[in-house]
């Protein structure tokens, strides 16, 4: 099944110029979803991972899916203000400004075999923020994955030092 | 298992006075997240529900999971300006003032059989205005499901004329 067919551009979103990948014709899909979470598992079962973090909000979709496929806990990572305990924070740079992301400070104990997953790798300043979180939490990073990835911003250079899979790859706009 | 167990109490978030049920402690226990899903499975199956609609965001957790086991497509309601390509959209009544969700126009085809989920039934405005989207688009709603119900705030009143089921209950705060 060709997934990256089931994936729509949508011109001009969240602003102009921009051509947005809308993976929500793939999710209404029985076929597409079903297909697009086995193969994101074939990259990381075997692997003895034992929680998965998914990033807000899309990231949760196949995040929980490869979750329970794995046999491990699911762990949110959301923007500021939405988890209700005790977090920790990183902050990272966008093109205008920064950003903030957090996690629940007992989400994570020493020595999680972790899978990180989020829907898009662009420029992969979020993903690499994720990856201080865990890591500062004493989790190793077994895995980390994408449902899209846009090679023409390099999102990967961030990200040099773990085994980082995508499912669908752009090469330009 | 006791799924109630690893709910856990949040006082004074995200204000105070509320006590909120933080679903994170029972998300990252792997037993814990595949005991809830298949609970809930247990209520759909074999409803031929083609189509589980989430609402933003701690709804695409079990709504992705319940879409996957019931070979279903997956469909997001989210925040207004989340999703790119053209809505359709429902103002709802809040305590102080109003909010507003939206579904893409596309997500549903008259005829679906939709299966709604979220992880919170609390005052139900959410999941009222939910339902008439999917009906404005010709959806048939077999079923509404949460994760967690307050029964002290009634919410199951303004959702009568549907098949309405929950994993957890609490009777008082």
């Amino acid at each position: 099944m060709d997934i990256k067919s089931l994936i729509r551009d949508v011109p001009d979103f969240p602003i102009k110029g921009i051509i947005f990948k809308d993976i929500t014709t793939l999710l209404k899909s029985a076929r597409g979803l079903k297909t697009a979470s086995e193969e994101l598992l074939e990259f990381a079962k075997g692997k003895h991972i034992n929680k998965v973090v998914g990033i807000e909000s899309r990231g949760f979709i196949f995040g929980c899916l490869l979750a329970e496929k794995l046999d491990a806990g699911f762990v949110p990572i959301r923007k500021p203000g939405k988890l209700p305990a005790e977090t920790l924070s990183e902050t990272y740079t966008l093109e205008y400004g920064e950003d903030k992301i957090e996690i629940h400070k007992d989400a994570i104990e020493p020595g999680d075999k972790v899978l990180l997953h989020d829907d898009l790798l662009a420029t992969g300043g979020t993903m690499e923020a994720a990856a201080k979180l865990i890591e500062r939490m004493g989790g190793e990073i077994i895995q980390i994955s994408f449902l899209i990835e846009l090679n023409f911003l390099k999102g990967r250079e961030k990200l040099k030092k773990y085994d980082v899979h995508s499912l669908i790859q752009y090469d330009s706009e």
